[in-house]
Parts: structure tokens; C-alpha cells; sequence
């Protein structure tokens, strides 16, 4: 503890793929690392979809993030929201008032939904950003077949129609998931409810599914979704949403009680809230080395930076660029402390891959292309990997593979807990004022 | 669905242990069983400190009721909360409006928390009887030591001090378990939190734990909880509890942010709202074959039950109780259809354990008795063995040896999730109002 007052100290905002990247790359260098999130686990965002669907138990893509960095000595985790950075005093300050100093911020809070301005989507919509969000929407999901199973009449009023929107890969994939829950599992679980019924629509309002892959992916996708009996619907931009239908820019209005939106996503509401420049969506303008202009101690990375290549585009908001962030930033923090000039980040695209349903997928690598159950296996084992190295676990291997290919799963519960515990006692109340910055270490 | 018209109807309220068993017991009776629970699973209570303590994840001891009974062709069930019956007309009454006729009733709702009046138990007070509750509690645990955390001087204030209030099965059980998460796991977790200064204190009005066990399992509790270091006082009944404190009856406070309230049960609240006589703590009279007493077609099971021995004490409120009742019920059911006289329910005490934590239980098998290591062994077996009936896949076995052996887990989250769906497209609300009966099936 003593040696935290000499050693620059990196608060890192965020605790997703980015944050726990560069926290873990940082173990050897003479840094002490404080990890801030809201939330005390990190979450493997690109399955929550199979929460959402019932596929697997959110304990399966959460994991502790203490227990990630049980044996990192410079580490520390901080659980709080940051609501925002005091640029003179180098702090950042805290939902419960406390203010964290720093020498090196990274900012890697992420990305949350953007509702493109639709009437009603981000009251009556289901995001699918979060833990939470998965386990809500399953929750729904389930009472909808409950409700129309005590009363049919209520599938001409959409109980049983679910509307996706957004033709990306969440999109994509959580469509085809939702098909596999109702025909797999429902069927047998709802024996006297008309299941065949349930409708899974995909509405996208750019003429295609799967923007960015190749002519052939987007094909592959949209033909296996038809034959599945996805209802997809391209160049349909979701105007309005109500608690009991979804209506189109054309007029249509699709009685629905679901509607997912897997539209897309903007920076995190923490960026609007620190005077940065910011870009497309709320990104926030980043010099070529992931600093932002005239803040060399300050870096983005991932989802909330607004990083180009070298054609001038933005990095797509994917994990691998947040990796790569990560990686790279640890790097210019240890060049900085011995005075080394800093260096552009480049990234790589390693390619995309998204998965349509149970041995269905399409996968892009440079110029090679696959599709089916080949380019599904390739998506099953690279996820598998990047979890259980997380996890750093082979139980999960077993739980999930189990699930995934049985589903003979307990995941399928209505379970709800109050999100303040309403009995005292608790924590993060008024108890914890502002107090000086050297209690924090 | 035709024969429906035929068969009698037979009605379970509840779906735990009683209330499972009888809906399986009757599935070749020429009877239509619905089961009625406010959840959609099934939850393996003796379990919940488990989760409650961060060792088992909530979906490992809660499973959905429909995946139990999908092969099973006169089963229905139906989510939601009964709030009367109605006896004239013979049918159950559901808070949302529906009424639901019955041949045959079965109340097996089971048991709620008994607060004994101690002012501000059941507003401060965490109660551990449903899977809610279990998650809540882990929540609220990991909350504190987040809190003392960033704040060590609140562990003066009672953030690490963690009082049980009942020295029965689950105050042990759930005292020696906490104690293990914080040597075992958080201790790790917390690296720069004095986690030995975390108190667990384990409190009894009586002047013995495990009041009903063999003088010796006493002792042998006793001396096993304080050699792991559980505070135990007994003799100090709990009179006031406050968000920081909790107040025994010769005055001492306990400064303590955390009150697990395992102190005692009483039966549910629908109990109260049937107008049937009522024994102890709201227990249901009940004729020698478990008919209410001049209500032939309506039975009790389980902790509902104020079901009698021989020499006219109250069976205790156990699972093997509840087990025994169902089938017990299932045959005068079956009986009755056939004109045959009704038989007295007659329990056969199997024995009572009680685990005490990693290594340490107690039990006492008609003259037999065993403690420390193998009584711990036996303890396991009869709840994998009994959870695994219930659940019907190995995988649980696999995921939750490994969990309780290695304490390598992903269970402790705080994971909050709203209880109502704030956004609507809802299920449960005003839509479902009164209905003819004969659209329910």
C-alpha cells in the first residue's frame, strides 16, 4: 500500500472486454490499477442473447470481476457509476459522491442502445445490453406464453408475436434463438397453446440483413431465417411503439406485445456527460494513439472511442477492436513512463461471423467465407474459448455445451429481485459522503 | 381436452415439495390436475442458504414447473396467486380476477416467514424462504463488502456483521456458511479488507440450537460453530431491529447492517384468508385423512397442514412431511372416486439432519445418531439425490459438486432485476379480467 503513493496510478472505467484487457496487460507494469463498473462482474455481452432466450443461466456469461483479478497485486476494484472527470484535479467522480484520482483515465464504459429517435421504443422496447436487460426480456418472454395459455384470444393480440429489430448479428441471432426456444422447448412446455402460432419477426430498415458481410452471407442469412420461419422484413425503419403493436415507417402495424431492439447502440451516456469532442453516435474524438486531443493521459477504447483505420473510417464497435485497444494503450502507458514518443493504433480485422441459429452461421476472414454448419462450428468454438478464458473454468464448458445441445436447461424461470434492497441496512445509501481522496487506497 | 368434462378436477395450490409430488402421484388417476404456484418453478428450498451464500446459482436448485411435468398428459398448470376459494361454488379464486373450478382441492401452499413481532424484523429483517429472498440476501452481502471496502470505518458500524436469528437447521446451516464465503472466498476477494474483522453472530431465543436434536447433536453443533468462529448466543430472544442495529431482549445492541431472519415459520398467508379453523401459527385444522373437517373434497398438505401424530403433536414442517402427505392424498383421492372409506395419514419419522457447514452435520435416525464428517456425507447424498430427482439431469450433479468443493464459482453477483416489467406489453396486468370458467381449460 505504501508504494501506491510513488507508482501512477490508471483508473479504468468500465469492466468489459476493453477494461478487464487492459487491467490484466497492466499486471507487470509499476502501476497501481483501479477497475471502476457499476456493476461487480463483468458480462459476456455476445451471448446474452442465449440468457434472453432461455439458453443459458446469467451465472454462465457473468463472472465476478474480484475473482478475475484475485491474484493481480496492483489491482483494485472499485464497484460505482462514474458521473464524471474533474480534467484539473485529475479525479474522477462517483455516483456516491467520492472522487478517485488518477494519472493515467482510460475511458472503456462501453455502449448502450440507440433508439434512432423511435416513439415509444426505449419506454416499451427490450434493450439487450445487460445482465439485467437478458433476464427481463426472458421474463416477459416467458409471461407472454403464460398469458395467451390461460387466454388464446390473447395471440390475435400479439402475446405470442415477438418483433426483432435491427438485421445485425443480435439481431440475427436472437431471432433465430427465439424460433428454437418456442419450437424446442415451448411446444412441449405449452402442450394446449397453439405454439405453431408464435410469430418471430426480423424488421431491419436498411434493405438488407447483415450490413457490412458479403452479397453471399447476407443471402445465406436471409434464406435460413426464411426457412426457418422468421419473418423478415428489410428497408422498414420502426417508427412508433406501443405497449400492444409496432408500427412501420410504410404505416403497417404489427400487433405485438415483444419488440426487441437490437437496432444499434451509441457511447455510453457517460460521454455526453464529460465535454469531450465528441463523433458519430457519441463516440468521443480520439488522436491516432487512443489519447483524446490535448489529454495525453487520457485514453477511449472499445465501443466508446471513436477510432479510424487508416481510410478514415470508424472501428466497428466490436470486441476484438476493444482488445486490441486495450492491448495497445497498455503500451503507450508503460512507453510514456520511460518517455518514449507514442505510437498509432492500428487494428487488424481479423473478420466477422454471426450466428443464424443451431448449425446455421456465416463467417468472413479476410478473403475467406464460410457459411452453415461449418462457419457455426467455427462461431461455437471461438465464443466457447473467449468464455472459459474468462471464466477460466472448464465446468462451464460442460454447463453450456449441455444446455446448448440438450435443452434440458433450468433457465426458464420468472425470476425477479427488487433492485434496491427496500429493507435498510444497505449500502450505497446516503452513508458514504465525499471524503478525502487518500481513504481510497 | 373433451374428456375434461369428464374427469374430476383435481386443483393443487403450490408447487413445492407437497404440491409436486401429488401432481406426479395422480398422473394414471382418471383425474385433470391443475397446479397452481405464483411462480413458474419449483424452488428446492432446504437449498436456498446455498445461494443465498453465493455457493449455488439460482437456476442449480429452481426448476421450471412445466419442463417436470411435460410428459405427463392430465397435468395443467396455471401461474398465479390464489387469494380465495370459493366453497359454495367450488372454485379457486385468482388474483388476477379468474376462478377455477374444482372436483377436488389441495392446499399445499406452504409456509411464510414468522416474525414473532420483533419490531422492524420483517422491514430490516432478510428472510430466506424463496429464491428471491436468496438472491436479495447475496446481493445485499456483497453490497457490504463493497461498502466496507472504499469505507473501512464502516465495519464499526456494523457493515461486516452479519446476524442469524434462529438456531433451527437453517440459522446453522446458513451461519457456518457464511462464515466459509468469507474465509474461503472473500478473504481473496478483499485483499485489502481485514476480512477476519466480519462477524458472524448466530442468534437463539431458546437456550439450545436445534431445538428437537439429540442432546449430543446440541453439543456437538455448539462446539462446531465455535470453533469456525460463529458468535452463538442463545437464551436472547430479538425484540427490535433496525436498518444499523439489532436489539435483544436483555437490551445489548448489535451494531449489524445485515439481519438474516431464519427464526421460525408460519403458514402461508392464504391460510388466513380461507375462513377453515386455524392451529399454531395460522395452521389449517385437519380431519385424521387430511380433509378439512366437513370439507371432504378439500385437503392440506405440507407446512400448511396442523396434521397431528398419535399422541397429538403437530408434525414438524419438513419436506419428508409434505412428501408423505402428497402421497397419502393421492390415494384417498383415488379411494374416494371408488367409494372407499377414507384412511388416517399416519408419518413415519425417517430421521432429521442438519449440516453445519463444509466437513460438519448433524443427524439422528430413529435410535441411530452421526455427526462431524460422515453425517456431513449422508447430508449430501440425500439432497443430490433428492435434487436430482427433482431436476432429472446429472449436469447438476456435476455443476454443483464442483461448486461446493473447489468454491471456484460465478455465483457472486449482484444482479438485480425489476419486478414488474416497467415497460409494458405486459401479461399480467389489467387485460385478464373475469372470465367464464370453461375458457381456462
Amino acid at each position: 500500500m505504501k508504494t501506491s503513493d510513488r507508482k501512477p496510478r490508471v483508473v479504468i472505467v468500465g469492466a468489459g472486454f476493453g477494461g478487464l484487457r487492459l487491467a490484466r496487460e497492466l499486471r507487470r507494469a509499476p502501476v497501481e490499477v483501479r477497475l471502476i463498473d457499476r456493476n461487480n462482474f463483468h458480462t459476456f455481452q455476445p451471448l446474452l442473447y442465449q440468457v434472453a432466450t432461455a439458453g443459458l443461466e446469467p451465472e454462465d456469461i457473468a463472472h465476478a470481476v474480484r475473482g478475475i483479478f484475485q491474484k493481480q497485486k496492483n489491482f483494485q476494484f472499485r464497484l460505482g457509476a462514474v458521473v464524471g472527470v474533474d480534467r484539473a484535479a485529475k479525479t474522477v467522480r462517483l455516483a456516491d459522491g467520492e472522487a478517485l484520482p488518477y494519472d493515467y483515465l482510460v475511458l472503456a464504459a462501453g455502449a448502450s442502445t440507440n433508439y434512432f429517435g423511435a416513439e415509444g421504443a426505449e419506454t416499451y422496447g427490450f434493450p439487450l445490453k445487460s445482465l439485467t436487460d437478458a433476464v427481463r426480456l426472458r421474463n416477459h418472454i416467458i409471461r407472454q406464453f403464460e398469458a395467451a395459455d390461460r387466454d388464446p384470444s390473447l395471440i390475435e393480440a400479439g402475446a405470442l408475436t415477438f418483433v426483432v429489430v435491427g438485421g445485425g448479428p443480435t439481431g440475427v441471432e436472437t431471432a433465430g434463438a427465439l424460433l428454437e426456444l418456442f419450437e424446442k422447448v415451448f411446444a412441449k412446455d405449452y402442450p394446449h397453446l397453439p405454439v405453431e402460432k408464435a410469430r418471430v419477426m426480423l424488421v431491419e430498415a436498411a434493405p438488407d440483413l447483415l450490413g457490412g458481410f458479403h452479397e453471399a452471407s447476407k443471402r445465406h442469412a436471409r434464406e435460413t431465417l426464411d426457412k426457418r420461419g422468421v419473418e423478415v422484413i428489410t428497408g422498414a425503419p420502426v417508427v412508433r411503439v406501443t405497449p400492444e403493436a409496432v408500427r412501420l415507417a410504410d404505416g403497417t402495424a404489427i400487433p405485438a406485445r415483444t419488440l426487441v431492439w437490437a437496432a444499434g447502440v451509441r457511447a455510453a451516456p457517460l460521454a455526453d456527460a464529460l465535454g469531450f469532442e465528441q463523433t458519430t453516435a457519441g463516440r468521443i474524438v480520439v488522436a491516432p494513439d487512443l489519447s483524446v486531443p490535448g489529454r495525453p493521459e487520457v485514453f477511449v477504447i472499445g465501443d466508446l472511442a471513436g477510432s479510424r483505420d487508416e481510410a478514415g473510417n470508424l472501428h466497428p464497435q466490436l470486441a476484438p477492436v476493444a482488445l486490441a485497444g486495450a492491448r495497445h494503450v497498455a503500451r503507450q502507458i508503460r512507453r510514456r513512463m520511460t518517455g518514449a514518443p507514442p505510437e498509432p493504433f492500428r487494428y487488424r480485422d481479423r473478420g466477422i461471423m454471426a450466428t443464424i441459429g443451431r448449425h446455421a452461421a456465416v463467417a468472413e476472414f479476410g478473403g475467406l467465407r464460410t457459411q452453415g454448419f461449418l462457419a457455426w462450428v467455427m462461431w461455437l468454438f471461438l465464443h466457447l474459448v473467449m468464455l472459459i478464458g474468462f471464466r477460466n473454468r472448464l465446468n462451464v464448458l460442460v454447463n453450456w455445451a449441455w444446455n446448448y445441445f440438450t435443452y434440458d436447461r433450468g433457465a426458464r424461470l420468472i425470476l425477479e429481485v427488487p433492485p434496491e434492497p427496500p429493507h435498510g441496512g444497505a449500502a450505497p445509501r446516503q452513508r458514504s459522503g465525499v471524503r478525502p481522496a487518500s481513504r481510497i487506497s
